[in-house]
């Protein structure tokens, strides 16, 4: 069994999206978890800081260290960087550079254009010359080169949400791409284990607010994305909102038929329903609830799962189309892990609670 | 001071926006609550069921009585109907047919059109020539016809989120009125005080969902009102979604510029956004929080104010209002207590926290 | 592989209780889920009722059936219940005659003493020939019982969280039986899945309250476990409140020093700490936190570990024991398959998240 | 009128108690807010930080400044410190020994001993000469001196939810001083509206954790002011908890009878009824809930209402008494406007909510 697992180290494993790389990776029937890097809390083991995790095999072992590329390349085939963007980009080029798989969690190279980058991060890409060479880790969407990716950079939690379900339409030529509205709602653990004040018990709860308009970071992701099963520029308007739970996005998507089929709604509306029944027909991790029964993020928390759902509106000759999954695992770390699959070969589900 | 105090009744108190009611009147400096029915709770006091109104001026003289005509004209001059469509109707006519003022926080008179309600409501109008009597509740917009009201019908807590923003900008032609749509959120509260499965704690607790799409009943009055506003019909996208809060409702409109206004983006937002503080400048109850900061419904619970904000987004050419309210206060029982100091010439906010 | 398998059916599988023997059933490595029952939703596919579980390997063929003793007996080996007291024992004793195993969640054979049940539950015991015979399913108790028993009783919520910190003190003679208190908290999912007003969202939402007090029903077992371990009757002060989450019971124990101990407070404290980390030392489920760190519900949620931890007073000289467990699975489902395995010579963590 | 209205200052406004000082003194009809403090938002208007505000009469004047003794002396006859221990001091002497009265919400001058204050505080006393001469500002005991006070220390939220309830039966000698038990659990603005991980939305949400154990600071002043009652030293057991609401304290009390008054349980009982009746009758913030019903903190919380009911247990021949109060009102913010209403002569519930 030994020759089937592989050494993985997560760094920056202290934050939300590493502690749930801990939970999955710890129960990874082809994962050897060797190093786990933390500088907050560097010298203290892992258990002290999660206790929930004291009784996984192997927990017990697990100690934070003071990250370094040396030590990261020596004992890993693969590294998780659960990093702040900036900061992920000075381990995955080094450790890309030698060899390592690199399944990046940051935003840092999930641009394909270094202005696009400087435009809504605030700062020149690091490694432009990295950007073409890594792999938008969407494994619906790009399975094949993940598989063959030295640098996977994981989708971000709002941006899983809403191409799933539109990326299909937009190839299919079903959905008019000037008109796509997403409107979605998160909870707080997409915020980050930081100490902020936005985000104490006291600020959150009995708490509905939109922030981030217009220009989130990650709609820099999601028009990229878009645009590429477009074939041609799209411009999407996307709001989110903090609601107070701690896990999930629930993200509602206002689409219109493309140019011409609006004419016999109810076809349109069977193109889409089939466009999407097809497309996921063999995709362990996407659901569709269809129009009988509309996603609610309590059934997919804790899972890779994502649901999809919809209703047609035939007063408005519009489509809403509907996803929830859980922001820190179909949105950050298991799908981060079911890269991890792809690429080692491994059953996509290996790992993962679905 | 005794002739300055109206005898006043709840017919319903037992509900949420009932309690609503008893903790707004029971502080109102000219109210006399001399009647609380509910059917559930006949013979008790109200501070067997209420506890936390036990200390407040002349609770504890109030006890539930049932319902009844003869005792609601015979001691009130005005009541507040907090019931079940349908229901509101059965008292709503022979009290105002017996000259008692009628504020009703039910859909029974919302409607103009006895069709739609048919429609949205799926039961004949039991009195269908009282709709054109009936006044929509909504003091912003029809503060003088309220004056003189005999049957007030207070807005729904959704459309009140809606009507608020977008009325002002159809009458002054600003936004395409065919490209209108409404996403909100609303707490828990909004589904009534019945022991009913998907509103227990952990039904709701850490879940998010959509529902009542796509003709989610309070859209019959949503289209109305905007559609009186714009001066011809308007449809509307309107979603719905069920958040655990208690109280809130937050809701993010999509607009586009009205025909021809697309092309000085810069110009037209500084329109809409004039249009709306000009507007709304005297309003007590309206908090205009424009581009500087988004709403929150944390900034509106417990009073009868809504926040209106918005950010306009160069890239689409389109504009996001959002609005905040207590679903409870300005969505229910707060505005419908601003409608009664109107018809009874007093100061409008009297007993209504802002 | 399949002769490893047990076929395992689950009466009244749509409660809380219900659905989360489900979740672990269905991933348990040595059952078949052969026949789930419920009154309420008959003829309906489980996933429809529970669609989180709609990726779980076998789900999409279960369907609710209505219970009947001879479809229970004629598909299942064993069978859990997860039943109202009272109705339980209308399926348990005829499957136990019939000689399948019983595994009973219900509070119905729980008490060895037919008057104790009616004191407590205020009827007569409707099989009172059967309480002898059933096994107190509390696996680090009554490890070798439970694997003979055909009947087995699966403790409370609250015992659970009460009996094992307490009963290996009792019976080492360490602390004052006369004096026991235990003051819990609980997730509201403990109410139950039933309709039912106190248990609305708004109604448990910001909301801290006692209830139940002074004699619990649970209060009978945990006095007849407890005064086993001492060797005579022991009364206890139990206090259950209602607080706002889902899952999760919290126990503060407030103890004494038996007679004659409490002279060298260290001495006692390090006794109690000896007796309870050796006592547990080899059990999976038993986590052991000391001194160092209290008990926190979130560590277990989810899991079938109990943690326990202590903090000695040496200005009272007397000791808190804190423990934190789910009361969905170590307090009910995960102990009862716990049992399970234990009957049926299973790894006795097999299918038990820790 | 002008005459009728003192000049207050907040220091330390930005806090959670400051922010219920501003929500109270704003709305208080013999108060004139001339002066808010806050280090960290020094130069904002009060509503940029605390929109909710926005519609209270003067609150747009209202901006934060930096704190100095020589404008708080001038500008104001009253100031309210809100501040950490240790930080108060530097206010409260210089303010008091300048005539102004001082409402000291902070621990600083709570204890009469400083050797406590070391004890508890890790620190030096910074003014024990003004220890003997402040007063501890709990109105219900200790109405007079606050009358006369120039210095007055408002309780912390745990001592009032527990001396409440306890005094009058020490007083009495009714109750047993060695076996008192406090068990009490706090929403989590408790914890101060300070960026810190604990107390984050995710670390909180669907968390139940003892805490502070065994020597809490606020155990201090509880066994000072129990020990007063007695008339001689009382230890007590203290348990606070943390759990997931905004605002909240429950108390659990567990009192025994004193020496020789447990033979007959019941008219023990009622004495402690009686006592606690006649006590509390006239009083406007007491709310004595007996045995009929059991306090929650959803009937209390915005109020400064305390809860006080009990349930007898003769089976073991102890009563448990249970409190709610809003911990930022009647345990912080709301009691020391009351302490500001009987010092300047105003009605006891001036600007208050019951």
């Amino acid at each position: 069994m030994a020759e089937n697992k592989i050494n993985v180290a997560i760094v920056g494993a202290s934050g939300y999206s590493g502690e749930e790389l801990v939970r999955l990776l710890l129960g990874h029937p082809h994962v050897n978890l060797s190093v786990l890097t933390s500088r907050q809390y560097a010298g203290q083991p892992m258990t002290s800081v999660f206790p929930r995790f004291a009784g996984y095999t192997g927990a017990s072992e697990l100690t934070f260290s003071e990250p370094s590329i040396d030590l990261l390349a020596e004992k890993a085939e693969a590294v998780f960087l659960a990093l702040p963007h900036g900061v992920a980009a000075e381990f995955a080029v080094p450790l890309a550079e030698r060899g390592v798989t690199v399944i990046d969690l940051s935003a840092d190279f999930r641009l394909n254009d270094a202005g696009v980058y400087h435009e809504f991060y605030g700062a020149e890409h690091p490694s432009p010359e990295w950007l073409a060479k890594a792999v938008y880790g969407l494994p619906e969407v790009r399975r094949d080169a993940i598989g063959d990716a030295t640098l996977i950079a994981s989708p971000g939690c709002y941006p899983t949400s809403i191409l799933l379900p539109t990326i299909p339409l937009l190839e299919a030529g079903l959905i008019d791409p000037g008109q796509i509205i997403a409107d979605s709602l998160s909870g707080v653990s997409g915020a980050g284990r930081n100490a902020s004040l936005p985000f104490l018990y006291v600020e959150c709860n009995e708490s509905l607010r939109p922030y981030g308009v217009p220009k989130h970071r990650h709609l820099s992701e999601i028009e990229q994305e878009l645009s590429l099963a477009n074939g041609s520029p799209v411009t999407v308007q996307f709001t989110p909102h903090l609601v107070p739970v701690n896990r999930g996005i629930l993200t509602t998507l206002y689409l219109a038929p493309a140019l011409g089929q609006a004419d016999d709604f109810d076809q349109w509306t069977a193109a889409v329903a089939d466009c999407l029944a097809k497309r996921y027909a063999d995709e362990p991790f996407v659901r569709i609830t269809g129009s009988e029964r509309l996603p609610d993020t309590k059934n997919v928390t804790g899972t890779n799962s994502i649901e999809i759902g919809w209703a047609a509106d035939p007063r408005t000759k519009r489509l809403r189309i509907f996803s929830a999954e859980d922001n820190l695992v179909k949105g950050a770390s298991g799908q981060a892990v079911q890269s991890f699959n792809i690429r080692f070969g491994f059953d996509e589900t290996a790992g993962l609670p679905i």
